[in-house]
């Protein structure tokens, strides 16, 4: 929607700065006083700007919660075009060991992720971050149904939830470390689930 | 070790008795008042015994845990033995499902993983409940790959890890609902992965 240069002065370039101001703001004080004591106000207080002015852009604590967390990981994780699936998901599962195991990632699994479970708005905040992530990560299991690859009614949604389970599991129950190998094998066994059929719906 | 019938007289009998009574005041106090405020004080009392009982069984607060919710987990999702790998492992998906959706499963899942991430005894503590559910899975890896179902390198951790770590990713991550069909699925992917032979270490 805002494509405009950052640092332009016209009304877009302003909306753009404001935007980042809040969600950077959104980020330091989800780090700083936790999921819980998140207001609205407060964010608004460190962008620098007006209550109504977050209200015009955003629905409600939620939404900004969600988008100020999706940005900053759709940034540490970017989207691959490698021109093989394998190599795409293998690029995919490393970037997201990497963020996990980061400072950054520590502190979104512990804020949004340990609560899950008792507040019913952090798991649906969870969820739509999970469901923005999967709509990203959608072409690279597309291109390579269309590369022939894999068989053509491949669910792209299952190929990424295979990738990651492992992941997750480790992070979350079993707390065993998560490393490049973790992140290769987990990649190789949703590739070849994927090229033999199976996640198919 | 206690191999005597409940009911018994004898000291090991009411060795056991003992231990039962403290096992299920360590539950029951674990859903009352939670992780955190959980003490051998506390669960003592509830089960009419002195602190000092407790303590000679058990090292600490975390062993006490581990061993409550681990022979209440063992009960509900018992290892099964059907005499083909994809049925036991459908029985045993379907029996986490159910655990996991009961009021019981959600309670544990809500106290003992909600805070894995930030409290290092609480990841501790899952991770040798997890390690525990592992041992007690391990003959029906092993008993497949004696039937020569699957290859017999197979490691039996990575079987179970495969199949239970798209549950815990919808029930910790994606918030999306858990059930029969989940379980069946999950069930028919770690069977053809183990019997691919993808799952060998």
């Amino acid at each position: 929607m805002e494509s405009r240069p950052s640092g332009s002065k016209s009304p877009v370039g302003r909306g753009k700065k404001v935007r980042d101001a809040v969600l950077a703001a959104t980020r330091r004080e989800l780090r700083e006083a936790g999921y819980a004591a998140l207001s609205v106000e407060n964010v608004a207080r460190r962008a620098g700007v007006h209550k109504t002015t977050v209200y015009r852009r955003w629905n409600d604590r939620e939404s900004l919660i969600v988008d100020a967390v999706s940005e900053e990981i759709g940034e540490d994780i970017p989207i691959p075009d490698t021109g093989a699936l394998e190599s795409d998901l293998r690029s995919l599962a490393r970037a997201f060991v990497r963020w996990a195991t980061s400072d950054t990632g520590r502190a979104v699994l512990a804020t949004l992720l340990s609560d899950a479970v008792r507040i019913p708005e952090i798991a649906e905040a969870n969820s739509r971050m999970f469901q923005d992530r999967l709509r990203r990560a959608r072409p690279v299991v597309e291109r390579a149904a269309e590369r022939g690859e894999i068989p053509p009614g491949t669910v792209p949604g299952e190929v990424i939830r295979m990738l990651v389970a492992p992941l997750y599991l480790r992070l979350l129950v079993t707390g065993e470390p998560v490393d490049e190998p973790v992140a290769d094998r987990a990649a190789s066994v949703a590739w070849r689930a994927a090229a033999a059929g199976w996640l198919n719906g």
